[in-house]
């Protein structure tokens, strides 16, 4: 085994959730870097939202995944042997690693962990892209103010989680929506929001977040799309703003929700706007700074949830898209 | 008649278009003004798209029209007696004069006008809110910057007529959404639009535009809302802006067309803002500047749609919305 690099392929694009029945593992032999690259044992692999949009034909902003190739996907892996300069065996990297055992890769996009912010998992969890992304969403694009009104949609989920405490530590009134009650005691009364509407038991979603939020919504951070969208536009502030971070709830491109509050934008003064993480790549030691900084001081809590086993990663993606996982999603390749 | 006031009051709220069935005219007497009023003639009202909003029993931002009182309508209008400091009798000024033809007024929001700038149509017309609208969108939420393509739709409608050469004045590619083979002559051989989009004659117009815009569209300004929206998101270009001013095609709160596009944004980073030009009335005079130091140098142009009579002005709500007019609506209630 030790000389395998187990991988698991894309096999067919899914048509409704992406699961096990999509790809398939193959083995391949391990390769020895050349110069300027590294042999990795993946420890960690992340699973994102954003890895139905790459399964696409056609994602738009990214190349897609391409029948018979490697599953692309960030995460964690401890350097076996390495080409690579300031990089040695034993070091701990971030690189898009994709969904194979033992990849050999080129120093482009490959970042060595500094674990003296935070552990292996806050790497993975608190420190990693997905909470980067809420950072950057709640800061950078939201740029929330202290005693403002935060609204969360996937309030559990990965970025949710983070976005709810950055926003909390900045002095905004946090509300969450998250679905079932377990997520929503998780929310309130692990991560410190302020309240938790179960978009499950609410028949009148619009009227659940206007009675969580009885002075409107400054800035709603969308996780999710779909009728939560228009449900938090109805109740968006003078000036508000609304970031489209994901729309995990639009699974199917046929099927894609029509929005029809966007014409409420114009009485309210407010501003919708999408990002993606990377545009802020720039800066991203200014915001693992902060967190690992609110993370050793207790302010910040990341729940993580972890597959065991790189052939779990398929049905990860699965539950997912299902809502069964709370927290950001994981799956441990290696101890 | 010198001595009555004639006015348009409110009479039912519009199921489907407004209309001369929602109005019923009366008159009353003059009534003299007192301290810090005036006593105005109105030479001209003009006929906006956000009327059909103030109608609505719940307009949002502004409060409604209610039933029984003179509909509200911004135009000019001849000073006949006043009693406020600096407005005297033959001043012209531009006030909430509402459909009526000898309102008695105080002094809050009423302007008067500087005929240095501009004639008495070019204050309903290029100088006036409608342009200061279409001014303070392009330049200010839309920030249009030099080499961008700006596509507009109601194009050849008041805000649009503006909107689009505002852009092609400050460098841009500007390309026309309108109705029909005369409107998109007109705003390509009057305007100095680059290209026009027939919106009737196109059974696919995410493609029409993809033709027009081969590199996208930077800008979108939007008047109409709708599938038009639809269309523009899905050409909007990475870094996009999507300005929400109007949204002429969505006439009945029951029929709200969806937007599917929003999730779009993400990989597009892009943003979709809307606005009220009120926002921006701290900065009317240096519009105004701009827009009369370019209308004197011939490089923009206006077409008014004039109709003939405040008895007009109920049959003009009507045109609007069916889109049989071309330019800048007003109503002449006086020579």
């Amino acid at each position: 085994m030790r000389n395998a690099n187990r991988q698991l392929k894309l096999k067919s694009r899914p048509t409704g959730l992406a699961g096990p029945d999509n790809f398939e593992e193959t083995t391949e032999p391990i390769r020895q870097p050349e110069e300027g690259e590294a042999l990795l044992e993946t420890v960690y692999l992340s699973v994102d939202p954003a890895m139905r949009v790459w399964l696409k034909e056609d994602p738009g902003y990214v190349p897609p995944v391409e029948i018979g190739a490697v599953m692309r996907a960030g995460g964690i892996a401890r350097v076996i042997e390495s080409r690579i300069d300031g990089i040695v065996p034993g070091d701990y990297v971030q690189a898009r690693l994709g969904w194979q055992s033992h990849p050999t890769l080129g120093a482009a996009g490959m970042q060595k962990l500094d674990l003296g912010l935070g552990s292996l998992e806050d790497w993975i969890g608190p420190l990693g892209t997905t909470a980067l992304t809420a950072w950057f969403g709640v800061k950078e694009v939201g740029r929330v103010a202290s005693g403002e009104t935060v609204l969360v949609s996937g309030a559990a989920g990965g970025v949710g989680q983070i976005a709810g405490q950055v926003a909390r530590l900045e002095g905004c009134r946090v509300v969450g929506i998250a679905g079932g009650p377990a997520k929503c005691r998780f929310i309130t009364e692990e991560l410190g929001y302020d309240a938790a509407i179960d978009y499950k038991a609410e028949p009148d979603l619009a009227a659940a977040i206007s009675a969580a939020c009885p002075n409107g919504v400054d800035v709603y951070f969308d996780n999710v799309g779909g009728p939560t969208l228009d449900a938090a536009l109805a109740n968006l502030r003078h000036k508000g703003r609304a970031v489209i971070c994901g729309r995990i709830s639009q699974t199917a491109a046929d099927e894609l929700y029509g929005v029809t509050n966007v014409g409420l934008l114009i009485g309210k003064r407010a501003r919708m706007e999408g990002f993606i993480v990377s545009d802020f790549n720039d800066r991203y030691d200014e915001a693992r700074r902060w967190l690992s900084e609110k993370l050793k001081a207790g302010d910040i809590k990341q729940r993580l949830h972890i597959l065991d086993g790189l052939e779990k990663a398929p049905e990860g993606l699965t539950m997912l898209f299902e809502g069964t996982t709370t927290g950001k999603l994981a799956v441990k390749v290696a101890d």
